[in-house]
């Protein structure tokens, strides 16, 4: 018998913020990634065609952690046709020491997306160049908002360019934007979107390419982060190819899940490995020069789901929040 | 916002029985997957050698359930040194159609205890002599008590043989046994075990085998349920070879982790595949005579794990058990 403390979605959103804080957590967690201490096996992935749905386990062991987490995120995607989210699941922390589970985060997805937020961040305190005027979003779905939301903390860009498929999503996603931020935002082409950009964002479930290479120029920084499956695919593979520099958070997965999957089925270091975000970041290095193209490639990672259900905890227990169920 | 229901583990297992119901429940799983129509990823496996500890996450999909399970079992095995067990756990259970959290089960592996003594009932319905006399057990720990309890529900015996590498264990198993079952059970040497036995379950931790080749007699058939990892190994790769029949619960884990590995090393079914549980339960067969040697070979499968979470949370609501949360 040992006590677990469980945490709604509601109580979660109430403690846990995606704020410099949430950055640092998932930074650490990166950097530990690279440095070699973590243990991170493959995804469990299960596919139901049957029910057009789909289920991935994640989990990793970061040493120094009083916890480590398996996040279970079930993705259904004829819920919207019942009025419900595709996207759920929940977060379980255990002990690293017992491996007794000590909290149950019933997140429906807002840890994920506080944590793939946090990651881009990440990526553009690294990567980005020192000012950014304007950042671009391609998507206009809760990560495009999010991952504008973490940006900003980092770049405090004067402008937001949104591009979407469907313009009447751009406009509300912009209008969203700029009542979450106080930035000025506006739809934009796709092409604008990136050519006016300093910053770009994908944050798409796209599976042919949405940003093309003609595109790029000096002085941008691309986060890739809504490839997380195989066969998904948001940027040109020669865009990849033509970059300065190419950076992923995990090259197992990336090589499967995410941009460097195509790039590499067109030659992109065939003999080589590509830096992790981690090493850039335990090596304190990054962009080289202010008129560089880089592209960081986020596919997510079991490392940032232990490090945000941590967090999450520690914040609850503080505020006393939750439920404690005795088993 | 949807309601969840949390189980303890008290309120399992005042719930959940190891008895008919159970094993039928089981028995179902394994012939749905036999009939392919059960989905079931590759087990996720973390080791934390740090904490001398692991973690197994499974999962199966049975179409035509209510719902899907993910089972998480961690084992930390110096757990015993803080006066904790080194198995604990849970399952969750999700709609089968919305992805949706239904239950925690907070059983911390006690669904898992019942659902693999219920496989070995399942083994032996199928493939043990018609009657047997005497059931034998190597080991002494929890599932040694409860594939004795299962086996009793299928082949009622007249008396048990136990073994343990530790005469004391295997004196207090034995009493357990017949204070649980009121049949006459004592401890034996491993060979006076397996040959006085027509029905013998291997129920260790081996990493060599403790079952010998020269100790195999007609009318005989083996559950081995202690192997579920590689390296593990109960029973001398030339009896399974030598047997009539070798089956097993799911070929792809049994020659990684469970007595299929160590037989195929010595050329065992080099260019075949044998039989599964579940073929043999579809196709009504099993035993061809009552003289055969059989050998079942079960490393636990997330369609057990599945069926069992679904029955669980059944009975619960029958009996209006647990905690309802909101998130």
């Amino acid at each position: 018998m040992h006590d677990i403390l469980v945490l709604t979605e509601a109580e979660l959103r109430k403690n846990v913020k995606l704020d410099l804080n949430a950055v640092a957590i998932v930074e650490n967690a990166f950097r530990l990634l690279a440095t070699g201490q973590v243990i991170m096996p493959p995804i469990l992935s299960m596919e139901i065609p049957q029910e057009h749905g789909e289920v991935d386990v994640k989990t990793a062991y970061i040493p120094g952690l009083e916890g480590f987490a398996i996040k279970v995120s079930p993705g259904f995607f004829d819920n919207p046709k019942l009025g419900l989210p595709s996207l759920n699941g929940l977060m379980i922390l255990f002990s690293a020491r017992t491996g007794l589970v000590e909290a149950l985060l019933l997140d429906n997805g807002y840890l994920t997306d506080v944590r793939t937020a946090a990651a881009g961040a990440v990526a553009a305190r690294y990567l980005a160049p020192s000012v950014v005027e304007t950042a671009g979003v391609m998507g206009a779905g809760v990560q495009a908002r999010l991952q504008i939301e973490a940006a900003y903390l980092v770049r405090p860009f004067r402008r937001v360019l949104v591009w979407s498929r469907d313009q009447t999503k751009a406009e509300v996603c912009a209008a969203d934007i700029t009542k979450k931020t106080g930035i000025p935002a506006a739809p934009a082409s796709a092409e604008t979107t990136v050519r006016e950009s300093e910053l770009v964002i994908t944050a798409t479930p796209a599976r042919e390419p949405i940003l093309r290479t003609e595109w790029l120029h000096p002085r941008l920084h691309i986060t890739a982060m809504g490839s997380d499956q195989y066969g998904k695919n948001e940027i040109a593979a020669d865009a990849v190819v033509k970059a300065d520099l190419y950076v992923c958070d995990d090259v197992s997965q990336a090589e499967r899940l995410g941009e460097l999957r195509a790039a590499r089925a067109i030659g992109f270091l065939r003999n080589s490995t590509p830096p992790t975000l981690g090493e850039i970041i335990a090596a304190r290095s990054g962009r080289t020069s202010d008129e560089s193209i880089t592209i960081c490639d986020l596919t997510g990672t079991g490392a940032q789901d232990t490090a945000i259900a941590t967090h999450a905890v520690k914040l609850a227990k503080l505020s006393g929040a939750g439920t404690v169920v005795r088993s």
